[in-house]
């Protein structure tokens, strides 16, 4: 076992050039047979296993900066820079992260979750390093589908300007998470795939040194023909180099002899270059070299041989239920569309696109444009529904601002993985939407407590023609609630008492809805009754109802599974403040101010004292004095 | 005078085509007169007088949909479609817009104010056209430095691969608002002046037809060159033509006859298209002409003869208090690099820049990256101090989130333009940066009274090792207060008692210190003393002051230009409901859930009840009470 032998860098930089392919073979099998049980990024990881291995033969990490996009695909990285042992802890409460984590090891210097950012990352390393007067090296490892990202443009045509030093690794798998979409995707397959660029390029090449045969003419011109051979020489990579970056590639991305060619011509040069690596995501296991997309990220346990992946039973997720929802509305609606940045699958919209092909718009990994992109097809008429998990909807705060509140176009938000993600971690925590979004005037904004609500509040969102409106789910599985037979619309503005008490009323949203009655039942067993509201818009609030509670001088506590700042907690207490009304108490449980890391939602929850237990406690000590007065 | 005779794009339609240039020489005669008196962007609509002639004349808006990037190049267009009688109140309350603007006409149909939205718009549109059958043309009309903002670039690739029919005017005027940076500008630029490149093409299209002559090599793989002929015959276009859009250009953009020939053969074009328009800002004009930078927007009034902008006299802007004393604090200070998404001018750093040429990055219209560049940055132990309006500052929401409050790196935010903007109205208002960052761990957020405290908390920043610091900023002057000898740093979360009184306490930050104690001061009159309090950290809030205030159980007022949900105020409130703590009572005065529209900053305050008179009243109410118990 060649990869016993590992523990850095240094010890790879040990082991003979054809000693690789073994150890490639070894990492592969290491990370089928770990991830079977924990689950994560197997097909992403199998496909950079040769490019990481030759970054670190070759390089000098971490004094040459590996900055990895997204972070999802440095299992290999970790396994090489002395953590294979933590494995088995992998994207676990205190295990490792299945990101880039800094705190993990000094080879981490660059975290992300979130995709598009490793070359701004880039840009930013390689101007400290020339301001420092340092020498090392800044290489960003990024995929084809990140490409697309805007940001990752913004940096592309910066660090053309500057021509600095610096790597950018363009592992293109054809494939992003979802299949990619794009004229940039279009192109770089031309480039993959039509060799007859390179063959008709080698007989203009022949062609051009029989110039002298032909006359004088071209002579004559020998300098403008050769800057126009710069189109000649290298059509493969011609949008990068119109961004200012030399091109290398493509190559093919499993060959490590190859690679390491690349890498050392690339780094010859005293600027911005890119070296384009062709991989195959899941490479070396079948079944996720067959359906790459399902083994992007597995999130439970599967079975090695057959590549069966354990589901969990139960009821089905929210994303599920959204999905098919959309289509039964949009078999109604012919104004709906849905629009997607790159999570069709994510999202639950595969099946909407096979219904509705003409009505599904994949526009990549884009949140910004999607945002505007749905605007303007409201503005004429159209239903858009974009679909977008909550912590990528951060992409595009302005654009909901400026484009959509302010333009208040009928744009319906579906935010998924909205409250915690579990495993993802700190860098997909959906619990800031609330908070950056309830300031902008004309937005609606609400959450079911069950999937059944869901559906009715999906209905309600299709019919609502006033202006933007937001629903937000939660990333697990229904409650099981039977489906009403009939969908029917939500009044906008109203909550729901869905269970009496006196002592004091929790306020509470979406899946806290259930954990509020769970914290009911059991301080039921100790006499006290608490009231549980399903305070189901964020925005508007149900006013009359927040009025006749401040009446009733009933304690409340407001419980929801995001950020405390800015929350509904916050909005509650502003509108009794803009009132001029003092309710008896207004307790606030959420998401404190911290970045909450990865484990189970569970212990996310009880991280931060979101269980029933704990707000069973808190209610009671709310309760005491009131108990004693009746009494 | 044929603008007289000019009511509607009906009206232009019949005037004759040689009677065009006569037209563009009265509206630039009617623009140079009328912004005289109103102030107004000049440069960027003398650019465009001939490109909005043409695309009236030629196409049949509003049925065919003209989307104007920005939307501040479109005063032409707004003299076209009705609204010359207009001009005289532009940029006023109840006046005429600066921007596009809905409601003043049906020729107006996508508002924006930030940068490059049009793409997406016009992707959007055409869409919609399509789904629901239609016919019309959409048609955007975007700037050259709009094209690096990556939302823009985004769009270009959704484009590319939906292949609907569109079309995309590029006007090239080499500028945007400061002269543009990056890869794109200089692709651009190679476009533009080197016919070279067109020279060598005519000569190898002429080899290429000697091909015969030579053998037959050459002719057996006719169909491989033809392929790559694309390569040789349009080179000029390529980075568009790699994105899968038409390319058409570059046409001189003052030239009516050549611009109508292009936009014609353009729309003949089943799919996307851009046309390559190249345009002098300021054309026409010679003073802005020669100073396009200073003559994109002007704020005041200018006499026509000379020139000559009529500045105001008075205390520096806060901007210019910032630029100067980033300087300051550079010299002293070598990590210090200042980082700007394409306003080195709006952001006061000209004079920086010539100072630290090395240290000054002006990324281009890119906020995501500028954002994440600075987190790089920061992380490699560079200080960089991120300059940005508080409403561009919305496009970097993620990264600043993801990026950089995440990883707790030591970006210094300089937020300018924080609180009403005035003429510039709903679109630029700096009224949600609060709201939207406060909920961030690990973020600090200030706000100077004057600008000597602007001046300390610019030292604050740049000493505070802890991880991100905002300090914000308005688009106003300063009070005039001398500056300190030496600056000194402020105690991080700490409040600033800045008068005294017992009956309320006003907590304000930024100028609406001084509109508090101008409330006093009125109310010292009626024999009430009102406290002043000078909250100057949004977070972390002085939370000894705010217990010791509710402990003296005396009436609170927060006074804050901003978004009152998730605001200030709404801070002080969770403080109070976490800590369990009731102070006697807490009134909030700041921005309602509105977009507030085009004003002087005077007028916005008045709208919303923030002045001195407003704020003394409510105060008054409030201490009634109080006044009778005490007496």
């Amino acid at each position: 076992m060649l990869l016993k032998q590992i523990d850095s860098p240094t010890d790879l930089k040990k082991l003979s050039l054809p000693e690789l392919p073994q150890l490639a073979e070894e990492i592969r099998h290491f990370l089928i047979q770990k991830l079977s049980s924990t689950g994560g990024h197997l097909a992403p990881n199998l496909g950079v296993v040769e490019l990481t291995l030759a970054l670190h033969y070759l390089f000098d990490s971490p004094r040459d900066k590996f900055i990895f996009d997204v972070g999802h695909q440095a299992y290999v990285h970790k396994m090489l820079t002395g953590r294979q042992n933590r494995f088995d802890t992998l994207r676990q409460k205190d295990g490792l992260c299945g990101f880039i984590k800094r705190n993990e090891s000094e080879h981490d210097v660059w975290e992300a979750g979130h995709s598009s950012t490793s070359l701004s990352a880039a840009a930013g390393m390689a101007v400290a390093r020339d301001l420092k007067g340092d020498s090392n090296r800044v290489i960003a490892v990024i995929g084809d589908g990140a490409l697309t990202g805007g940001m990752a443009l913004e940096a592309l045509n910066h660090i053309g300007h500057e021509k600095r030093k610096l790597m950018v690794v363009l592992n293109d798998n054809e494939m992003s998470i979802a299949p990619n979409v794009g004229a940039i995707h279009n192109y770089l397959g031309k480039v993959r795939t039509e060799k007859i660029y390179r063959k008709a390029k080698d007989e203009l090449d022949w062609l051009l040194r029989k110039v002298p045969a032909i006359g004088g003419k071209l002579a004559r011109t020998a300098d403008r023909v050769k800057d126009s051979l710069k189109y000649l020489v290298a059509p493969d990579g011609m949008l990068f180099e119109e961004f200012g970056l030399k091109y290398f590639g493509p190559v093919d991305g499993h060959d490590i002899g190859k690679l390491m060619e690349a890498f050392k011509q690339a780094d010859q040069i005293d600027g911005p270059v890119l070296v384009h690596i062709l991989t195959t995501k899941g490479k070396g296991y079948s079944p996720a070299e067959a359906d790459s997309h399902k083994w992007h990220g597995v999130t439970g346990s599967y079975k090695i041989e057959s590549g069966q992946v354990v589901k969990p039973v139960g009821p089905p997720m929210y994303t599920e239920v959204f999905g098919n929802t959309l289509i039964e509305l949009a078999e109604q609606d012919r104004r709906i569309v849905a629009v997607t940045p790159a999570m069709p699958g994510g999202s639950g919209l595969l099946k909407f696109a096979e219904h509705f092909p003409d009505r599904m718009f994949d526009v990549g990994i884009a949140e910004q444009h999607a945002a505007t992109f749905s605007a303007a097809a409201a503005m004429e008429g159209l239903k858009p529904v974009f679909a977008v998990y909550s912590t990528f909807l951060q992409r595009a705060y302005d654009q909901v601002v400026h484009d959509i509140c302010r333009q208040n176009l009928n744009v319906v938000f579906a935010i998924d993985r909205a409250g915690f993600v579990g495993a993802d971690g700190e860098t997909h925590q959906g619990v800031y939407d609330i908070a950056f979004l309830r300031h902008i005037p004309n937005m609606v904004i609400m959450m079911p407590k069950d999937e059944n609500e869901l559906r009715n509040m999906m209905k309600t969102a299709i019919e609502y023609e006033k202006g933007p409106i937001a629903v937000r789910y939660p990333r697990i599985a229904g409650t099981g609630v039977p489906f009403d037979e009939r969908m029917s619309a939500v009044e906008i503005g109203t909550w729901d008492i869905v269970r009496e008490g006196d002592y004091a009323a929790v306020l509470a949203i979406g899946p806290m809805v259930q954990v509020a009655e769970e914290a009911a039942e059991l301080l039921k067993r100790e006499g006290i009754n608490v009231r549980v509201v399903n305070a189901r818009f964020v925005k508007p609030l149900d006013k009359q109802m927040l009025l006749s509670l401040a009446k009733e001088r009933i304690p409340l506590m407001v419980l929801e599974e995001g950020a405390i700042e800015g929350g509904l907690g916050s909005a509650i207490l502003e509108f009794y403040a803009l009132q001029g009304v003092q309710p008896a108490s207004v307790h606030l449980a959420g998401v404190p101010d911290i970045f909450v890391e990865h484990a189970t939602i569970k212990e996310q929850r009880e991280q931060v004292g979101l269980t029933a237990e704990e707000i069973a406690k808190r209610l009671a000590s709310l309760t005491v004095r009131k108990r004693q007065k009746a009494t």
